[in-house]
């Protein structure tokens, strides 16, 4: 909870993901089996998943853990808090020497799905991040992302990779501002009754 | 996005319940039928409610929805982000003016339902918490909440009512230790197949 710490620049995203299905446990454990995982650190119990490493495998795979269970067609809700520069412990530390190459996005980039969400981002060791938001908001809309205000959050309206790769930078470019600690909390919705048309 | 703003003491919380059923909105509905929400404004989207009011209400509100989902023994996920000091926005104002006798507990401190959750604690706006969050732990345990560091957060096991209350107790003294925006993060999991015996 120190909103200093040091230099450690290891990512990580804790989050749970929940089919609204009784037989909700298959369709995590389907998906857990299309994600490939081994460049990151990852732990779940019974509450969340941890997943530890570079920024850019952390947002690969909370990615395609949704996107395999969401293009079922199942109504599902991801819930994940990302936070880089407060890890407070060094599980995971050696998935940092993993290359930067992705190893789901190819498959995820082709799953086209919908979604719902609702992100905040709370930068807690200051940096100049008010003109970071704007300017990744402004690039989500360019891809065709719609941005509206929300209680407490920004809701985005998209494609799931397009969020995705949005989130990605403004969580990064925020780092980059100068933020020696910043979390970002993520709400996403796929396949709700509400929405008629998120599986194209 | 912006840690400090003023004198407005409206709590909020923006929140998910995810039942994992097939019939979730049957359970969600029939929450939401026992639930008094009437000191509260509430709105309901596709991606997570907000209440807003009262700290007490706010707190009273979220914890029974929770338990007339969990009640009946289905696998339900409860994740909510609590804010106050920076509302953003005028919506629920007129609520402050009710008075603090809460409209749930009496009901909700006779369900007995076990508990795992994980909270974390973001003081965006200063303030001595520290010691205020080692207090309020210690006072948790003294109630027979199980207490133990997780990733980003900490973890608590035990009675909804008491980790309610735990939760209400350290967000409260955090705002009157000084934090002018204080943003509290809980993640709940009742009847989890991986807890033999929430249900008492």
């Amino acid at each position: 909870m120190e909103n200093n710490c040091g230099n450690s620049r290891i990512a990580g995203c804790s989050f749970s993901v929940h089919p609204m299905a009784d037989d909700f446990v298959d369709y995590i454990k389907a998906s857990l089996r299309e994600v490939d995982s081994s460049k990151v650190w990852m732990k779940t119990d019974d509450v969340t998943t941890t997943v530890r490493g570079r920024m850019e495998h952390v947002f690969d795979v909370t990615e395609a853990i949704l996107l395999h269970i969401a293009k079922t067609g199942v109504h599902v809700a991801f819930q994940g808090t990302f936070s880089i520069g407060c890890p407070g412990d060094s599980s995971g530390d050696v998935h940092m020497d993993e290359s930067e190459e992705r190893l789901n996005k190819p498959q995820s980039k082709n799953i086209e799905q919908r979604v719902a969400a609702k992100f905040s981002l709370y930068p807690m060791g200051g940096g100049d991040y008010m003109d970071t938001i704007y300017r990744q908001i402004q690039a989500m809309k360019e891809k065709g992302v719609e941005v509206t205000p929300a209680h407490y959050s920004t809701r985005l309206d998209g494609d799931t990779s397009d969020i995705f790769t949005g989130l990605e930078d403004v969580f990064r470019e925020t780092e980059a501002s100068g933020s020696s600690h910043t979390v970002m909390t993520v709400t996403v919705s796929a396949n709700s009754p509400s929405h008629k048309d998120d599986r194209s």
